[in-house]
């Protein structure tokens, strides 16, 4: 076999086989096939598309690229929560520890965050101590002990992907469906779990753009779920305006500690009850989907779910007295609200903008290498469809110095639209597949 | 500006500036563009393709990626004689002296073979001394006294088309109208002759299979010349079966030694004579073309033409004993004749198959860094249209050892084909643009 015809192949979008893609995936993993040579093939991926069938050989070569977990002697029935990417996503922070409370065991490897869209490990490390880089035995022995772990992707899973996936942001390849689905999935079974729950985000500050998209992609993953004996579900949810009202690091970790005592956004809500009764559903904990919510509410209600927070962030070597007492949480030199120029209702919010907003303060990364500023960020006072006059505050921005604020003051103006008659929230959960 | 977009750009099939095909142009000629950034762009317009703006504005930047050269002080009228490759094309080595015993000076720079396509340079090199790496100003000064210079491409011309030519090799991408047309003009434009004449060679043993694709790639070449204040003419050749009797690179010099003796295969004959009445009409040395093929005959009976190209090889340093003896060029080991297993007329002679037998004797390069065998290769004795019986001799391979010999027997014998009937003579010029 020649990486050669290979290429040809696919430039002249004809199927490849199973042991083509198999041996490009072995063989660029190896060093052995150049990056000039998985460029071209790559692009040509990008351009010509592949099959169903060659998206799940792609995916399989993938995952099976370096160590592949299996927690089958710990735990039964664990499931993966992954969301595509979002602004303010604070989802798995407030999920992770009700569904540990509730018995369904959480082993989870969560990335960083890269351009707009945030990265749970970011979240984490604000709260001083928390160990993201445990070995896979502590990892392990976590879930069996505390039946939540939340970790780094520090291990030797998928390099395949972390190849490719710089390969691609370098040549403009990032927005390939065929591609985005394969590295989700591929993390996925490298890492384990039986029962995979995607929030496959859609709008201005997510990879999909639309619900067409989105619907492509989601498909094309349940289906790779299908040919790897993994149970996959599939939920769109809305992400032209950020999740819940904070963005940045510390300020997400203080809003998923007030979220898991009850105080929760509208959004925030629905997803937390609409992913977590599913969950519970997967994991074979209830058939009932109204039932399932009501138990969440109620390991939320009698704290439950906040101790399970806390005995995570104690196992993970993190100081509890921050989650105890979030004032405690350094706060950015600069804090300064932003104020409604106009007198209605909130129309719409970019979250895009939120996003890049975010970026430009130090709360996101534009490459890999770029340190983040845990302190900085947003926090949104109001949303899609409030009500407000001229000079109300529709946001405080968090920020290191008095330039990088007023900068961002104008951007996050620029994200709010506004009615003069009354706007409906928006719908946050778009369509379950 | 950066690289990502324009790579962005041409995935998308839109249509890039100037400014940005020079852009990557002279930083990957500098190595500020990496070679995977380059490959994802060059199968990006594989795929996609390049208006006739973007291949004109392609040429430009490669053409002045390097050195340029002007023959205006030492020349007038200069002619480029360029073929897009074929088997056994010896027409340069018998037409170059020609041309240049008429008063037509000739400036040439050759390549080497690459795959199944023979390169003038192989060829001249297997007359012992001859120097194909003389100084530009050795150069120079022998089209200024002799009227004729043949050499390498050992300047720096074109460096940006020397990587890309090797990266397209790499990558499966070498068959691409936009790339070909504008490395073969870029590579013209910089060897600075006013006139330029294109063999465009189309068959099984040209880059171009098919007449159709010729006429495309003829086209865009003179729209490149139009804007490059080049005067471009396109010859359409058949290159279903080689040109002329032999294969290989001591024997091809020998046939141009007959050829220039009188003693020419009739599409051999048919494109000296073609070639070298439009070279006079675009030197200005004479309108009438059948006066022009006059002219041609005349310097070969008289002996003219012949005298050039021993003064041509002693202007190179070579030993011309070998040109008024060609029976001192080395022999093969083994010379075995390949005998008819039918009676009829020849239908075909697979040039594709020729060529890949006589790369497999060592006559040509699989890869740039292979050496090759000056005296190995094949004569035929049988074309297209000829008569024979069971047993006939239909060619020679000239080979260094008898495995080899006997593989090659095998497929010479399958690249002809037989008929009952009388077939014609095929067709050489196939049009001319």
């Amino acid at each position: 076999m020649k990486i050669i015809d290979i290429i040809e192949k696919k430039k002249n979008s004809e199927e490849l086989s199973e042991e083509e893609i198999k041996y490009f995936i072995d063989g660029y993993t190896k060093n052995d096939i150049t990056d000039y040579q998985a460029a071209a093939l790559v692009m040509a991926i990008c351009i010509n598309g592949m099959t169903e069938k060659e998206i799940v050989y792609l995916t399989k070569a993938m995952a099976y690229s370096g160590d592949v977990l299996d927690f089958k002697d710990i735990a039964d029935n664990t499931v993966d929560k992954h969301s595509t990417g979002g602004i303010g996503d604070k989802i798995t922070l407030i999920l992770s520890p009700i569904i540990a409370s509730l018995g369904v065991s959480i082993a989870k490897m969560s990335g960083r965050g890269l351009g707009i869209t945030g990265g749970t490990i970011d979240k984490l490390q604000s709260i001083p101590g928390y160990r993201t880089d445990i070995t896979i035995e502590e990892f392990k022995n976590n879930v069996k002990e505390h039946g939540i772990s939340l970790i780094g992707q520090s291990l030797n899973l998928v390099p395949a992907d972390k190849k490719l996936y710089a390969l691609r942001d370098s040549i403009g390849c990032t927005n390939s469906i065929p591609l985005i689905a394969s590295s989700i999935m591929s993390k996925k079974i490298a890492a384990g779990a039986e029962h995979i729950i995607l929030d496959v985000t859609c709008g201005s500050g997510a990879f999909m753009r639309n619900k067409k998209d989105a619907i492509i992609i989601s498909k094309i993953m349940k289906k790779i779920g299908d040919n790897s004996g993994k149970d996959v579900m599939c939920i769109l949810t809305n992400m032209n305006e950020p999740v819940g009202y904070s963005i940045g690091n510390s300020l997400e970790v203080v809003e998923a500690i007030k979220a898991l005592k009850g105080e929760m956004a509208d959004d925030v809500k629905e997803i937390i009850l609409t992913f977590g009764a599913f969950i519970l559903k997967m994991a074979g904990k209830g058939e009932d989907l109204i039932k399932n919510k009501d138990k969440i509410m109620e390991v939320i209600q009698n704290g439950k779910a906040y101790e399970k927070f806390k005995e995570l962030v104690v196992a993970q070597n993190g100081d509890v007295s921050y989650i105890e007492n979030p004032e405690k949480f350094e706060k950015a030199p600069i804090i300064i609200p932003v104020l409604s120029e106009e007198t209605g209702y909130v129309s719409s919010l970019n979250a895009e903008l939120i996003g890049k907003a975010s970026v430009l303060l130090g709360a996101g990364r534009e490459k890999k290498e770029d340190d983040i500023d845990k302190k900085v960020g947003i926090v949104l006072c109001k949303k899609v469809g409030d009500q407000l006059s001229k000079g109300d505050i529709i946001a405080y921005v968090h920020a290191s110095n008095e330039t990088k604020a007023n900068e961002t003051i104008q951007m996050i103006k620029s994200a709010y639209k506004y009615s003069k008659k009354p706007v409906r929230k928006t719908r946050v959960i778009l369509e379950i597949l």
